[in-house]
């Protein structure tokens, strides 16, 4: 799905809308220390639950970030890097329906866009649940992130998602035992935790028992 | 315990050793596309069960990224800010054990140091035991993360924890009922969805199953 041809790193350009780096300096004890952080936006994520099919609904989509955080991982930083010796695929992840707070609109209601446009059901805000409200990348970014569940049936599909733009992902529909493998103990996801975390709700708090 | 008397923002400087912000450029289905991310530090991360007295081991610290997230959250960026509109209490986290890897060593050794430095226990690494991989912050830093697991005693307590150099770092025991209400629905935490994800997982797998 990826079809990634050609990957290069330049420098941030200052005027990043996504990404604007600081150094933070505060006096904590009589002690000047700093911190370097970015700012990036707060966002929702949704556990999406298919009950005409029992399947969990997530995305799949190639993500720069983690593309290039593997390949640091292994090799350090680089300008240019071999796409033979790292596919594309390994920056492929798993995630729940989510999307960033960039709108002047309820948070509940940027969920339920995003599952229009990521995952194609259409559901009024009333049928969505607030699950929790957590700080992600707390030593980075600290950006909030409420985590949303809905229940959709295929009456509700809309249209057959993949994101608008030149979006390009991917709707995924997980049985209840393909969920449970991925919060296994041992399991090696491309997945973040807040989905991880999202999953293991469902699972003890809403998942069907018999199933 | 955050005794924060004063903080201001200034430019990220170029040597920064802790946020590598880049703009990464791809041709995916041959449009140019780009990507502005950062290059953070792998991690790990310990859910720390103490049995003697059946709590959960965690940590609370002032975490700058977190305080200037809830700050831009409600009003944008900022060079000063006013301490008694925006008091630095809000900028402080409860999270697992964790710590970045940046040393030599097995990822599993770095957790064991971390639980040492950071909580006070002492363990041989073979009590330590993997429960995930997976990887944060999938949309600007996309670096990875492995969670572990830990039955401590106070017989494995070496000293009191706290953090190293100029860490400030609380440890906190939580009650199996404290920490089933961090991951209850409805819950506003300032944490990260790892310790959250850590938690349930706990609660999944290894909690008793009478407290």
């Amino acid at each position: 799905m990826e079809n990634i041809t050609k990957v290069w790193v330049g420098k941030l350009p200052e005027d990043s809308p996504y990404v604007k780096p600081f150094r933070m300096y505060y006096v904590q004890n009589g002690v000047e220390k700093n911190w370097d952080l970015l700012k990036v936006h707060d966002s929702v994520a949704i556990v999406l639950y298919n009950t005409s099919r029992q399947k969990l609904v997530l995305v799949r989509q190639f993500r720069p970030a983690v593309y290039h955080g593997v390949i640091t991982s292994e090799k350090g930083t680089f300008d240019k890097v071999d796409l033979a010796a790292f596919p594309p695929a390994i920056g492929v992840t798993l995630e729940l329906c989510a999307g960033i707070v960039d709108k002047s609109k309820s948070w509940a209601e940027i969920a339920r866009e995003e599952m229009v446009e990521e995952c194609g059901y259409d559901v009024p805000v009333e049928r969505i649940e607030q699950v929790m409200v957590y700080r992600s990348g707390v030593g980075s970014s600290g950006a909030k992130q409420a985590m949303y569940y809905c229940e959709v049936t295929d009456d509700d599909k809309a249209n057959s998602g993949g994101g608008v733009g030149d979006e390009l992902i991917e709707v995924v529909e997980l049985s209840l035992d393909e969920g449970r493998q991925m919060v296994q103990q041992g399991a090696v996801n491309n997945s973040p935790p807040s989905c991880l975390m999202g999953l293991m709700w469902f699972f003890a708090n809403k998942a069907p028992k018999s199933a």
